[in-house]
Parts: structure tokens; sequence; C-alpha cells
């Protein structure tokens, strides 16, 4: 663990895996358009939504797939973790008042680059409704070092 | 255009772009950090922050991103479309202040589905900080009709 609770390279292996687990709320969808801009109907219009395959009002995609990065972020490979990428499918509607489980688990650890492979799905009641992979910096690589270069990379 | 402002699937050519942009600020930083869980120490702790090669907090790579889905939920093909997959590749990082530009051009037409592949860039100051790819169902055929079975298929 290094000083926030984060892993440290040597602490992980393949099939390691976390989870981190949210309801998402009628107030997360209203303030997730608000930060994200995306008001598309069928996250904000009920009457809209109701003419639709999904019937009601759904939550954004990519609030749900937030959960990742929380996951990412909160347990492995811990604070101050650094997103390379994310890959997502969207496969199944997650509504208001579903608890949102993000699963991550480590798939392939390259120690040459401190980069882990993550496999990221998101469930509801047992069900995968976002499924994805993610690569990751350690967090001890993104700390400043002598002669380390200015990577090209951002967050958790 | 349907009834919502959205394209119908005749409107759309490859090549066909838009664009949403909004600036970063303190306040997108602290609601998402909110509705995602996601409190990692590069967003929410400016002395971490201050030892990493970020040398100051960041913005979540999904708060940037979900821009994307914005783009594609307000302007093309607009309002009522449906998210299926997006990949991202997060380059560079975005700072409280900044002001970042989603772009996503159609780069493939799937008529048989009614499905549209689109490039999705997030730039600031001309600088690309996400590069990626969606896949979207477009608005029409999220409509309820009959036959159509019930979509593996969220948001945008």
């Amino acid at each position: 663990m290094n000083e926030l609770g984060g892993y440290e390279f040597d602490d992980l292996r393949v099939g390691l895996s976390a989870s981190f687990a949210k309801t998402i709320t009628e107030t997360d969808i209203v303030l997730f358009a608000a930060v994200s801009g995306d008001n598309n109907a069928l996250h904000v219009n009920a009457e809209y939504a109701a003419t639709t395959m999904f019937k009601s009002r759904i939550a954004h995609g990519m609030l749900s797939a937030s959960l990742i990065s929380a996951a990412i972020a909160n347990k492995l490979p811990g604070p101050g973790s650094i997103y390379l990428s994310q890959s997502l499918r969207f496969v199944a509607p997650v509504r208001a008042g579903d608890t949102v489980h993000a699963l991550i688990v480590i798939k392939e650890i390259i120690p040459a680059r401190s980069r882990v492979v993550l496999g990221t799905d998101c469930t509801v009641n047992g069900i995968v409704v976002i499924s994805g992979e993610a690569m990751v910096l350690l967090p001890a690589a993104a700390q400043t070092a002598p002669g380390r270069r200015q990577a090209e990379a951002v967050i958790a």
C-alpha cells in the first residue's frame, strides 16, 4: 500500500479484483446532466422516454460508467491511479433507484510500463449493464521523480 | 429532423460533424466526484496532486468524456440517440477552467442496423485530451415499434 492506501506494484496479481457499488438516484441523473451538458430527452423528458423501447427515463450510460473510475480510484489499483484508456459497451439500461456494481479484475500486468489492464463490468441485480476494459498507470509511476518524462496521461 | 431535432437516417453522411464545448469548472469536478463516487486524490486533494506529474488537481477523465455523450445527444445524431459503445484514450490532463470541445464526426453508417460509428475527440486549446470512437443507435430506431425486440442498449 502507498501513503494513500493504493496498491504498490508488487502487491498486484492477475485475477485480483475489487468492486464499488452505488445507487444511481434521481439526483445523480440531474447533476450528471448539469456537469456533462447531456440533456438527452431519454434522461430528462419522461413523456418522450415513455415512447421509447425503455418506456421510462434512464440514466446516462456515462454516469454508470463513471463508477468504474471510482472503483479504480478507491480500490484497485487505488488512490492516485491514472486512467490511460477505457472501452465501454452499453448493454442494458439503468434507471433511478438501481444499484450499480462496478467490478474490476486484473487481466494483465505490464511491469516495464507500470501499467495494468483491467476487466471492467458494471452490473445491476447481477445483470451486466456495461462491459469493457481499462488500462491504468499505477500511482507510484505518477509521482514526480527525477528524469521521469511528463506522461501523456490523465485520470481515474 | 425528428420531433426533438435529432437527425433522421436519410440526413446522415460520412464526414458530417458537430461539436459541443463546455468549460470544466471547479463546481463540475466537485459534483462529478459526488455522483461518481470517485474521490481520487488527484481530483480532490491539492496537496497530493502537487506531488504528481500533474503538479495540481486535474478533472476526472470521465467528466471530460461525458461531453462526448452531450455532443451526441444534443447535436449528432441528436436528441433520442442511444449509446451502444465508446472507446476512450486519455492523452492529456484537463484542469478547472479549461474549455473542453467534444468533436464528433461520422466515420461509418450501418443502414441495416440503424447505427453510426463516430470519431470522438475532445480538445483543449486545440490539443487532443481524449481520443476515441463511439457507436450509436439512431433516435427513430429507439422509438417503440411493433415487433421490435427490446434492445440491448442504453444511453447517450
